[in-house]
């Protein structure tokens, strides 16, 4: 996972073409964030789910690294004083304490657009068909946008009205962080030539890892190392957020996030590729992390 | 072109199919600024380039609604108190005075994500062909991008080492306003079918009025009518930007919009189109444009 990891950033430093034109602050605000110690796993899930059909690794690299733009906007702008107002990600000084808020802003928006980019090279550089390129566009912008992570983003913000608490919780999980989980084994499983049948196994085993993750992320919150996490714990219940371990426990959440992983790694099992054995790792090591 | 921008706005209403599951306050917030009375230009551009060169209207309105959500989203951010801290545009309260900097942020990252989702409709809705609608996605993602249109606002908003004034005038004037422009003109040429000869033509038609419609800008902010304009005049001066009347004077710079209008209706003439009349309409107004 480390050498897969390593791939990844060599292909983000690559993310410019020499010869383009980018004010240099821009740049550096982007880069900042992009190689703030991210632990790179949608990019890894991405390959996985590419190599679990027997894809090739490289012409995974392009949306791999698309995912990992994403992701990182999607931080940059929550943790603004107008939303999260975090002054610290990962250890390191978030974006805008850095850069300012401007230029924070703009380099999240930069990386999204970026984003989308990267995904189209996948297609001039590895020769991935345009159909198939095409429908990764289509579920990016679908998964990212306002049905998916940023109506997620909103939901867990500013509440929503005519939900109960439970129903918002499972809304703001399923989407906020979900929905890119989704996405990235989706679009790894699209460019190994997927069929219908296996990229529904992977939206399942998408759908209860991201479900665990977040499970496991609200029980770090409540109870992790905040060294080993880079950041402060108890953030939850300071903000009054609603959370698993505040409905049904502490214990019953760590049980819910191992009956989330071993329903994720059935879908997978039963999804009839050629080797899960890289999938299964994730789920596992997902389960077991403690930051 | 009142009946075109009829017909764009009725393609944003149906902006997110009914049985989308969006946030209330999330599909308010992107519906308020792209009904704020925008001129609907740049879809004007889409159409008039796909039909100068008898290419369908229809299969060119969901790219024409992708570019005005993007430039749509550019305001919103430009808006926010970090950036411009603009309270009034076109008359009417800014997106964060109504729904707050949050839901504003998230707006816009929902209106830029919405508008990839709707350049892929083009080939669901209208069998564009594929390859041809990877095109228009990368375009709109290289220029609206850091090197596009977000490194012109970067380069607007805290300048740029190592350029002269002039240099960086050009520099925000190609990109910043530029790069969409002709990402309109390139996209509707696209969907027709454009040949490269063809796509040159419509490039060098764009970044000519482009041009001239930002220089035309920098003379409104100066001596416009406040009414009019539905914003106030003589911001560029209190903020003390570089613009073309502080270069080379106000009777010059008439000139220039001049000179460069009929720069591109010359290439247009050129471009071996079908019919022009459009495009050569749209240059003409906005050479004489008050608003």
């Amino acid at each position: 996972m480390a050498a897969v990891a390593e791939l990844v950033t060599t292909e983000i430093e690559g993310l410019f073409p020499e010869q383009w034109e980018v004010p240099q602050n821009l740049r550096e605000a982007m880069k900042y964030s992009l190689m703030a110690g991210g632990k790179r796993l949608r990019p890894l899930l991405v390959i996985a789910a590419c190599e679990a059909l027997g894809g090739r690794r490289e012409a995974a690299l392009p949306v791999a690294s698309a995912i990992e733009m994403v992701h990182t906007y999607s931080l940059i702008h929550d943790d603004l004083p107008a939303m999260d107002n975090d002054d610290y990600r990962r250890g390191k000084l978030t974006n805008h304490k850095v850069f300012g808020e401007a230029t924070a802003i703009l380099a999240g928006d930069a990386l999204l657009t970026h984003a989308f980019y990267s995904i189209v090279q996948a297609s001039r550089r590895f020769g991935v068909p345009a159909e198939c390129v095409l429908s990764i566009v289509e579920d990016l912008a679908e998964m990212a946008g306002p049905r998916g992570m940023v109506g997620g983003q909103i939901a867990d913000m500013e509440g929503e009205q005519g939900l109960t608490e439970l129903e918002r919780l499972q809304y703001i999980h399923l989407h906020k962080t979900g929905d890119l989980i989704v996405f990235s084994l989706l679009a790894g499983g699209r460019i190994a030539g997927a069929t219908e049948q296996q990229l529904e196994a992977l939206r399942s085993f998408g759908t209860h890892i991201g479900l665990a993750f977040q499970v496991q992320d609200d029980i770090l919150d409540l109870i992790g190392d905040e060294g080993k996490l880079g950041k402060k714990t108890g953030s939850d219940l300071k903000q009054e957020k609603v959370t698993y371990p505040y409905f049904i426990g502490l214990e019953a959440s760590r049980q819910e996030v191992e009956r989330l992983t071993e329903t994720a790694k059935l879908a997978v099992s039963e999804g009839g590729f050629s080797d899960s054995t890289r999938l299964l790792e994730i789920a596992g090591y997902l389960m077991k992390r403690d930051h």
